[in-house]
């Protein structure tokens, strides 16, 4: 495999990401601007942004309005991040563990502390006003909607999520849209509308579960790519990857992954999409967790830089505003067709008051509101779990601090057993996602998936103080 | 293959039926009460009263309360019935053609004559009373029920489910009971749960199309089982079929089947029930369609008679009761637990909001009332269709004669080309279903299925009479 040189923005990044860590850069205190760093490391202003840009979706530095790049003091510093995954790189047929199955039933009991939970809190979502715009709907439904808004779906909400991509810098035409019941159904369909059994589809490791399982299912064999919590795939492994093997489609996470949390950097998706042209391999982009940024932390749209309309880009309001609704749609570029049949013949349409209902609430225009709030409260949930951590984990547990979502990916030290911590903790009435269930060969032994979105259940100091003494 | 020698039941019913159809037994007319009828034919009441029951469900004669059966009076006896299929028997994988998707995408448009749909004219429901129910589910959701009633459910609904069951005969525990989003997902759920891709799947022939889509997507192989309109798929070829292929299900409908829309008698369920079990292979049985009969001709429940829990039970409210709501379920039997987690991991839950209104529909009373008036008009409809068909239709055309259901299968005398039909009628705005979609094979060239139920756009007179001048 070739020797991957970082570009000259990522080197100054881990320079600058040294001296914080080392604390010759204190908490609190101003980086560089950037028309001084430019002085100082001789480069460009372009260059300059980059690294400040990666430094700050890490959760290193945090940008103040009219004053510049300051180290973050909110986050706990004592907890390093982990480093690129190293996963063995040959296709596998996949074997699904009984784990998940553990986890998702413990969520239906209100006894558990959910902190294995893939669902956000679900009291965080304005279910009343939701329920009023349905319930409107419904009331109103005549015969013809219950025909007219077969798939691809119900026209008013098709736009409506063309104009949140157009406020996001890229630009989607509503009939490149299909309205799917949640994004789970549309991984699915992308997957099936590209790929025959047998076909080799290439995964971040860790990867989200959910999309493991769909490979098994539909006959598919996985390739796990080395994957960096806040850079994303390493794009030259993925480059050996698509010269060695006849994959079919890439399905990765690119904001907030599940389970890292990491943003790729947009000159990382162009050069990841680049080299997909190359093979003329589609992206097939999960994206559920892009409105759940921080406050300051604002994630990247591929579909800004998909001229070629090959990235498959999956996306629902289960995380974001209306859980239990199951809407989510896919945005399917030059795939649109394919996928709309697919869904025309595999569950024809999604339920269609509902649709109706969820339009009319997003041209209410209470969506934002209710956003800016939703991301307020669970940054304040991260930084509570990252200090308890911090607190009363061992001394060596590497943490990706996010800037979205609402995920932590913990590393223990090695030795540790995720899957005997699951088992103790589950007798104990906690629920946690062990690190190889996101992994078709079952790593991570030693890794942990935290939800930070369920802190009103128990404070988080209280759930980690308890969890910690069953690390074993 | 062996020679297959009927039931003595069935002898009956074949001898009675040509008397009818030779006008030897005229419309009107009473036929022999059981009692005497034992004393001339020298056989038990059992025989008497199965033999009566399958030509009540072949429509030849009808039970007048407290009378007895006479010969039907109401359905024009000028028109033949279609004999049983002969596909060819061998595994092969399928082709599905755009036809589909031209009839699917006709229904969209209100400007079309919808006699190749599948869908049930959406005015025949009472979208307004099941509006006042999703109204008030959705103005009480609670953040819990948003998990509570995951994958299998809304408890309450399954148990509305699982009384109707009870009412049908047959003893289904809501614990086996998914709900899913429509019967097309139940569908891809069972094949999923029960079969790996290049696994062989025994269905009728002709099938419902989407069961076509369905096997094909998964990879899988179709065999064509030779079925009669009124007496389903013929016994002795499955058997032969599950000795030469390794079957793994049948996917098969039994009351009202799409397209040719008989109901299967319950002796001959057991017969197939039986033979299922000696090689240990599921059914999967479609039935959207059971709760369409007309008045007088019941559906037969195959979970009467599944003691191992074979049968994978596929229904929906899509025809019945709610279009658009995307409300279906499994009763899965001994597969229960595989297709729960199959939907839990392939769309988590069906629509959160819409069960709960659903649930509250049915608890309120109201469905039987509304089943009541939809199963008279459908007759009414199916009525009218047939006089049409038998004075603009040529000479020698055979139409199954329906007891529910919305359908009429039409053989059209030899030399007749359904897809050029189809082509010319949607030229002129009409959209019939050709034969050859209901075929992996693409047989049936000369057969169309028409909607009977959608006779307010224009008199089932009309339509006919304008199909007619376009058959070539």
């Amino acid at each position: 495999m070739p020797i991957h040189q970082p570009p000259r923005y990522q080197q100054l990044a881990d320079e600058l990401s040294r001296q914080i860590r080392q604390g010759i850069l204190q908490p609190g205190e101003a980086v560089l601007s950037v028309r001084r760093a430019c002085q100082v490391f001789d480069v460009s202003p372009v260059t300059i942004t980059q690294a400040y840009y990666l430094l700050e979706s890490q959760g290193l530095i945090e940008a103040r309005p009219r004053s510049g790049y300051y180290v973050r003091t909110r986050l706990p510093q004592v907890l390093n991040a982990p480093a690129m995954t190293a996963p063995t790189t040959d296709a596998a047929e996949l074997e699904v563990s009984d784990f998940i199955f553990q986890i998702l039933d413990s969520v239906k009991d209100p006894v558990f502390l959910p902190l294995g939970s893939s669902f956000p809190d679900p009291a965080l979502f304005p279910l009343e006003k939701l329920g009023q715009h349905l319930a409107k709907a419904a009331r109103h439904l005549t015969p013809m909607d219950t025909v007219a808004h077969l798939s691809p779906g119900h026209e008013g909400l098709r736009r409506q999520i063309a104009l949140r991509y157009l406020a996001q810098g890229a630009s989607v035409s509503p009939s490149d849209i299909i309205v799917v019941s949640g994004a789970m159904e549309g991984l699915n369909l992308c997957l099936q509308a590209v790929t025959r059994p047998g076909d080799v589809v290439a995964i971040e490791s860790p990867a989200f579960y959910a999309g493991l399982q769909a490979i098994e299912r539909l006959g598919l064999k996985a390739i796990e790519i080395p994957t960096h919590p806040h850079e994303g795939v390493n794009i030259p492994a993925l480059a050996a990857a698509l010269q060695k093997h006849p994959v079919k489609a890439c399905l990765f996470m690119l904001n907030f992954q599940n389970p890292m949390g990491g943003v790729v950097p947009r000159a990382n998706r162009q050069a990841l999409l680049a080299l997909l042209r190359q093979y003329d391999v589609p992206l097939i982009e999960d994206d559920v967790y892009a409105e759940l940024h921080f406050p300051d932390a604002l994630p990247v749209c591929t579909k800004q830089d998909d001229p070629t309309r090959q990235v498959m880009h999956v996306s629902s309001f289960s995380k974001s505003l209306a859980p239990g609704y199951r809407i989510g749609w896919v945005a399917a570029g030059k795939y649109a067709e394919k996928v709309r049949r697919l869904k025309l013949a595999t569950s024809l349409a999604t339920s269609i008051p509902v649709q109706m209902g969820l339009a009319a609430y997003l041209q209410s225009g209470g969506f934002d509101n209710h956003l800016r709030h939703l991301r307020q409260q669970l940054m304040r949930q991260a930084e509570q779990m990252m200090n308890s951590l911090s607190r009363y984990f061992p001394v060596g547990t590497r943490v990706a601090v996010p800037t979205g979502g609402y995920f932590l990916w913990v590393e223990l030290p090695e030795g540790h057993d995720a899957l005997a911590i699951h088992q103790r903790a589950l007798a104990q009435g906690i629920s946690v996602a062990p690190g190889p269930i996101f992994s078709a060969r079952g790593g991570y032994a030693h890794c942990l998936r935290l939800n930070f979105g369920h802190t009103h259940l128990s404070p988080a100091g209280d759930s980690i103080e308890k969890l910690s003494r069953l690390l074993g």
